[in-house]
């Protein structure tokens, strides 16, 4: 039942509380819905963000092109900003909206440590910027 | 694991997304988290609500006051508008703003039949109505 990536979207879960967002994980099986659902979902009663949470301890992750849409899908109906948040092993969150995603030849998703670093924002830039990160 | 009120839930969570709202049940241990957690979030873009799922076979439910502030306070901080939604069995749902909720002498909560006929909103109405409910 526990899903990779627990423990840090707990970690998540709580710097958000610490920063004024209510945070939920969505339950470990769908159960409710075969809707997708993003990993973690935050809102501040003026921002709502939408997160798929992904760890590693390579310098490199991969993310399936039906997670990326799933997570565009809900966050549109829902009306929240999608994120995918990474966490490589030693290293801060980062954060990319799904616009700053690499493409593989595969039509899947990559995010390297070097794009994160370039890219990413980290968990104050998400929650203090403005809503201005939108998914086109 | 299988929390009392599981399955009402999850018909909860489809009505929503056949209303356009994504839905998302609340994890069943609250995990990442010692926060009070609403039962089911659902946003439209334009709403956002927090539901407390209660189901009975008798004509009344009790609320406990923890339960309710741990709502009112989940809701406030997410920016969302919180209700009970109530299913007594082989009658439709109720959804009660937490205004409209009876206190009993033990300070608690309770909604019963007649209560739940004479105040309850139904899904439609929660989900069409302005946002004009709001608990003070």
């Amino acid at each position: 039942m526990v899903r990779k990536g627990y423990k840090e979207e707990i970690d998540l879960v709580k710097i958000l509380w610490d920063n004024n967002f209510a945070a939920i994980r969505a339950p470990a099986s769908g159960g409710a819905t075969k809707k997708p659902l993003p990993d973690v979902i935050a809102g501040n009663g003026n921002r709502y963000l939408a997160i798929e949470v992904k760890t590693t301890s390579k310098d490199k992750i991969y993310i399936d092109s039906e997670k990326v849409k799933g997570l565009h899908k809900f966050s549109r109906i829902f009306g929240a900003e999608p994120y995918i948040g990474v966490k490589f092993k030693y290293k801060k969150w980062f954060f990319l909206p799904l616009d700053d995603l690499e493409i593989t030849p595969q039509k899947n998703y990559k995010i390297d440590l070097k794009l994160a670093l370039r890219k990413g924002l980290d968990i104050y830039e998400v929650i203090g910027k403005e809503k201005q990160v939108k998914f086109k």
